[in-house]
């Protein structure tokens, strides 16, 4: 079919055959489909809406578009997970470690991210040295030999997808499930993932606003894999308030790396062992959750997986020493306490407010060419339920430009909501 | 608003601030816009629809990104007409000097157009010297002192719906009522038509195949023009089998001289008239439709729509013995004759295939650049209604490529059905 009856045929609402989306994304990647012409494609998909097997068609078009790995040489079980994101979620950080002391290989790539506060690799890249930028053959020679790495989106594994994200950006046709799951889902499957946990994220932080819609997201996630014969599960998660305590580049580093010593934060210790244990329970059927979540903290306990964090540390050029010191990463100039002028019980924090003052010091960036400055952000100290008197410390600010300070200082007082009573909101709060 | 978020408001069926959509045509013509994002935006207005509010504001937002012609220094009334277009529709050639005889001024800028056969300006091309690139000083100088000109498109004239239609034209959003509305109108209305006539044509051989459509896209143009203060009618008419005769650059050219001379085919010549009595009423809505048919049909009998036509070929330097001697006129080599194998009366003949029958033979052209042969195409013997006897004559073929030619003749002859009866369509089908 040519390339405008393509568009024609989704434009009125029809389905389109297997052939016809693999030879447009096909089309599109070498430059004879004109970027236009992919932009009235997925606004008439954005708004028609994709089915499962055009969704499924669409996901395989981005993989064949580059390279897969081929991690066929390596014994162990690959396993990899994908958080939709939000604020203070640092999950990869600590779960790739966990996941290798536990004896899976993890090939991690990850994004940069555009909005509140950096991606993974910008977390990880606030340790001096450390070097995200892995070719696919010193990628894969790094599972062989630790199990783990973690880097940055690779641009010869799905390109289609990086082009159709890039023209999304642009275009008003982010926010649409077939979209997103297709996106996500051909990046895991080209990593040679064989098991896959979804996090996605609900709540006023996240990009999923309504259970529906991460529901939605998720049932198209699992159904996408399995038909592709990966073993996959969701797990829908509260974004209501932030995750842990930090959020902020340096300050997210500093936070897993505690986690990883068994001194993290309750609820985010207790996220990394529930998605561990996930993905054991994924991986080896026989192996029931109890015994799943034995596994995961034991690998926190044992300090294998701190230890494993190291390896990864060391063998991606990053400074080990920030391990047992995270004072060596970058700090700010400024620690500034937002206080109480109230008392009673904190019934709720703007999540996305918290993200948008982070953002406010410099901990994210608006656009692709911008930097980050690792060192700022806002440490969490007072969560919803938590009891607070007048003048109590309820976040603290890292900054170094007094002006963004008392910026973001404004903006977390009015994200906080001190009442007489909270309910705390469950952190996991559907498997699928 | 930012261009994503116009779009983001179309995409979710909102109705668009005139000062959004003028902004979004404004950026999309100095180059802010990209045409990803207006190709975005364009299959979100083609799926969600433009309210009538919207269609005027897409309308003046394309009016201004060009040149709007002065034609202040002129007395008399400006009138222009356009066609939706159709197999054989010659009718600008005859209407043109008619109106002028009439007494009006008539700026008319035509398309060349793809498809089945040439343009308006192909069809004059065909004379020898015409020459229908004119300057718009040129044009505003021969309607001052001859009361007519027919040229090409202006690039300098509503370039954001020539830069919007090559786009409509490769991503699948051209048949979409609000934007042929607006494209249409905007032209009409930077050439400072003050009387604005749109002949809609409906059936198999037009772009609007019902009646509801060809209503829906006549009351829109009215209601936008009306809204503009122009003086706007339209008349739906019937495109169910060839208009005229002829078909084919020179051909048309030829049958277009005869209609002015009085000796054209009766449905042509009839519907030039009725088109010219219906300008001429709204022109002067005193001037009531019998006595409008009179003043049509006397700048005929009279002689002067064929000298005003004579004028225009002078001043636009082509040469005038044509309209004595038509045989002057490019001629095909090979004239051949569709002959009837069967008896009876014609119940119908497929427009459309006459019109690929043409194409076939070289008449009409797939992509811009391409040329046309002004020499070949259909003269149609037999119409709907008429009776046949085997053997008789009904299409000539007029062609250059004995292979092209015996390949037209196959196509001919499907689309003749000669039965026992036939339904004789009515030519003006409504006035709107």
């Amino acid at each position: 079919m040519k390339a405008q009856n393509i568009i024609a045929a989704k434009r009125d609402g029809q389905e389109l055959a297997d052939s016809d989306i693999r030879q447009f994304v096909a089309g599109y990647t070498s430059g004879e489909i004109a970027d236009y012409q992919m932009s009235a494609f997925l606004m008439a998909a954005y708004i028609r809406g994709l089915s499962f097997d055009e969704t499924t068609s669409l996901t395989l078009a981005m993989i064949e578009s580059g390279k897969v790995l081929d991690l066929s040489s390596i014994a162990a079980t690959k396993v990899d997970k994908h958080s939709t994101g939000g604020i203070g979620d640092k999950t990869t950080l600590a779960l790739v470690p966990m996941l290798a002391a536990c004896g899976f290989t993890v090939p991690k790539m990850s994004g940069r991210g555009l909005g509140f506060t950096g991606g993974t690799v910008d977390k990880l890249e606030s340790i001096p040295g450390f070097n995200t930028t892995l070719s696919l053959e010193r990628f894969v020679k790094q599972l062989a030999e630790i199990g783990a790495a973690i880097a940055g989106q690779s641009s010869e594994i799905t390109p289609a997808d990086k082009m159709i994200y890039a023209l999304r950006d642009v275009t008003a046709t982010v926010d649409s499930i077939p979209l997103i799951a297709a996106s996500i889902m051909s990046k895991k499957i080209a990593c040679s993932g064989e098991v896959i946990l979804l996090d996605v994220k609900v709540g006023s932080g996240a990009f999923m606003k309504t259970i529906e819609r991460a529901r939605e997201l998720s049932n198209t996630m699992v159904a996408i894999g399995t038909n592709l014969n990966r073993r996959v599960g969701a797990l829908i998660t509260d974004m209501s308030q932030p995750l842990g305590r930090a959020i902020g580049n340096a300050l997210e580093m500093s936070e897993a790396i505690e986690t990883l010593r068994g001194r993290g934060p309750a609820d985010f210790t207790g996220l990394c062992v529930e998605l561990c244990a996930v993905l054991i329970n994924l991986a080896e059927p026989d192996c029931n959750m109890t015994q799943a979540i034995d596994r995961a903290r034991e690998s926190l306990d044992s300090g294998v997986a701190s230890a494993k964090f190291a390896e990864i540390v060391e063998a991606q050029g990053g400074d080990i020493r920030v391990l047992d010191d995270p004072s060596l990463l970058p700090q700010a100039n400024i620690v500034h306490s937002v206080c109480s002028r109230s008392a009673g019980v904190v019934s709720r924090i703007d999540a996305a407010g918290i993200g948008e003052a982070a953002s406010a010091l410099g901990a994210g960036r608006q656009r692709k060419e911008n930097g980050i400055d690792p060192a700022v952000g806002v440490l969490i100290e007072k969560k919803i339920g938590d009891t607070v008197k007048s003048g109590d410390v309820l976040a603290i600010i890292h900054g170094n430009d007094p002006t963004a300070v008392d910026c973001a200082d404004k903006i977390i007082r009015r994200c906080y909501t001190v009442g007489a009573e909270a309910n705390i909101p469950p952190l996991i709060v559907e498997r699928i």
